[in-house]
């Protein structure tokens, strides 16, 4: 996709393609606010900060793009006072792009707290408890007011397990809230507005929702509803008999997604973006993500233990500290354990995607991919 | 003060004084693990970090020197684990030299928890409840086991107000310990004892302190017993009755202090380093340090300024993000804002003892300090 596509995407925003293997898809997308390199994972900064690293960090370890959560920064500092600041890139100092969601999935969430209807939610605020409303056309305004480098639809996200009566319907009116948010929202170059499929685990259901969202036509398209209990297995059939009824030349987005293997499958099945908490709220518990596989720094196993946390990681945390050093932070609760252990997650995410990404441009995915993960699934290094 | 000073310094360690101005001083003191510029200031570092910041960062701000806490480390991870793993700078990746203290002041703090006799202090951890023993003895074993550059003599702090007495007293028992610890010291190249006097508020026993530490020889002399509710003005008192009881060819260190016009008029008062809390502490509760005097960011006033905290400073906080931002990270308790706050507060401490430095260099010491003051005293700056 380029800005002079006849299919229509926005001006200055797209996916070029620049290679395949298998299904996986190694791009890159244009933007505003500069490229994106695909397979893409996205850093969460929920409240316009990605908790516990300085924004260069986060580019330092790789990431092009970050996500930012409307419904946290709707509420606190407020999305007019954001706009006021400059948007939420100025705000937060960050180069790159950002990607905001709708604000849906944190309303619903709520449950006793929202109220929905065919014209939105109305929901009270966890902090201080007012009232507040998210439409279709208010998360576009929301979103617009960050100056989102992309947007993505106010949607429902169906809850799992959900009858096949249920998921049609939450389906359905998440459709009509897709073309009302391509009706209300604001084209500018470079800016992208991304559309949602829904549908439960109902294969159909999941047909005709990317068919409905690709007729309304979206700069991008993200699977959402999954990572919500169904399974890896179950999510990756879901990809399967999804992503082949979205569109070649547009970025393909699985919200919420993952485990690394979670992700490596999800390449596998054509999907080109990803976020989720994962590195970063682990990185706050002690919990890191290493070449074999996931290590709790707090286990008494590390607090004599000097080497890295992974021997071949270059970020500061593994090229400064050893175990025996993490392990002491975090046993003291002292912040500088969060802050190196989401470094280091943050980086160890970064590098998985650039693995992925040199694997694809050598047509050697399957075998990296599998090399991957045998590592992954080995026992952490034996003591010294 | 060179390694081969006749008046028997410590080799490789000693005080170049390279310019005075009244009685502040201008230097520089080697040790084994690098130079020291003075006036010097120390951010504290209690269980191997200085909270909230890498190392890179601490050096990056421009300390020297940084300080650990005996009674912190020996309970947690321990000193012999500490001595296994290579030492305190090379556990927590410092460069350059460190300041232990003897955990003196910490245990006589947890008073029903700890029991003094001639020997010592027996005490209980704050921790886990486990009983544990601090001597002149056993602290220069453990502050040798940190592979402490500069390791402090066990001594008590005098609690504020004291009797004449009681000041007596506990001042010559510190005086027995210091004798003790001198004994027990290991000297190594470019490593450093320092006594510490005491005496309350009592001038008398301020030079009977001081001159009992100086007759048994030590690498430097602090002064302790200040900044525990005295007020400034006494604490400037008590300098000037007790400098003058120093040699001017050793390091003058006062212990704890403390906020910018502390550091100022003990400067003034011949004293070369400095350690306190106050910059990183504040740092983590909103409190930021300016030349316009002290901010709190959470005040509502700054949620719509995207000014930075000090137009003066070249720290990241002030080079990258505004105060609406810093304001935004306190209210909703993000990570961030402490990390920002402390790199702020220390780099203006470092750049306090930074134009320190040039205004003692250029004779001027005395209208710098003033002019410093008149800002630092004046409000914060008006809204724009």
């Amino acid at each position: 996709m380029t800005p002079s596509d006849p299919t229509g995407g926005a001006a200055g925003f797209g996916l070029a393609v620049r290679g395949v293997d298998g299904k996986a898809r190694l791009g890159g997308i244009e933007t505003a606010h500069g490229p994106v390199r695909t397979p893409a994972f996205m850093p969460v900064g929920t409240a316009g900060t990605v908790k516990g690293l300085l924004p260069e960090q986060v580019r330092g370890a790789g990431a092009d793009i970050v996500l930012g959560n409307t419904y946290h920064l709707m509420l606190r500092p407020g999305s007019e006072r954001i706009a006021r600041l400059g948007g939420l890139r100025r705000f937060m100092n960050w180069p790159g792009p950002v990607l905001t969601d709708s604000g849906g999935f944190q309303v619903f969430s709520l449950k006793e707290l929202s109220e929905i209807t065919e014209r939105g939610a109305t929901f009270r605020s966890h902090i201080d408890g007012g009232r507040h409303e998210l439409t279709p056309e208010r998360a576009m305004t929301i979103q617009n007011d960050l100056d989102a480098t992309i947007a993505m639809a106010f949607d429902e996200c169906t809850e799992h397990p959900a009858s096949r009566e249920r998921a049609k319907a939450s389906m359905e009116r998440s459709m009509r809230w897709a073309a009302r948010c391509k009706d209300s929202f604001a084209p500018r170059d470079g800016h992208a507005l991304f559309g949602i499929v829904q549908g439960g685990t109902h294969d159909d259901l999941r047909r005709a929702s990317a068919e409905t969202l690709v007729g309304i036509g979206f700069d991008g398209y993200a699977v959402g509803g999954l990572a919500v209990g169904e399974g890896q297995d179950e999510m990756f059939r879901v990809l399967e008999t999804t992503v082949p009824h979205l569109p070649e030349d547009r970025p393909r987005y699985l919200m919420g997604v993952g485990r690394p293997d979670d992700i490596i499958g999800a390449v596998a099945r054509g999907v080109d973006m990803f976020d989720c908490v994962l590195p970063t709220r682990s990185g706050r518990t002690g919990q890191a993500f290493t070449r074999r596989g996931a290590v709790n720094i707090r286990n008494a196993r590390h607090r004599d233990d000097a080497r890295p946390l992974d021997e071949t990681c270059a970020c500061v945390a593994c090229g400064n500290h050893g175990r025996a050093y993490l392990h002491h932070l975090f046993r003291c609760n002292e912040m500088l354990g969060p802050m190196l252990l989401t470094l280091h997650n943050v980086t160890f995410y970064q590098d998985l995607m650039a693995g992925i990404r040199a694997a694809i441009a050598g047509s050697r995915f399957g075998t990296w991919s599998a090399a991957f993960l045998e590592g992954y699934r080995s026992a952490d290094a034996p003591l010294p």
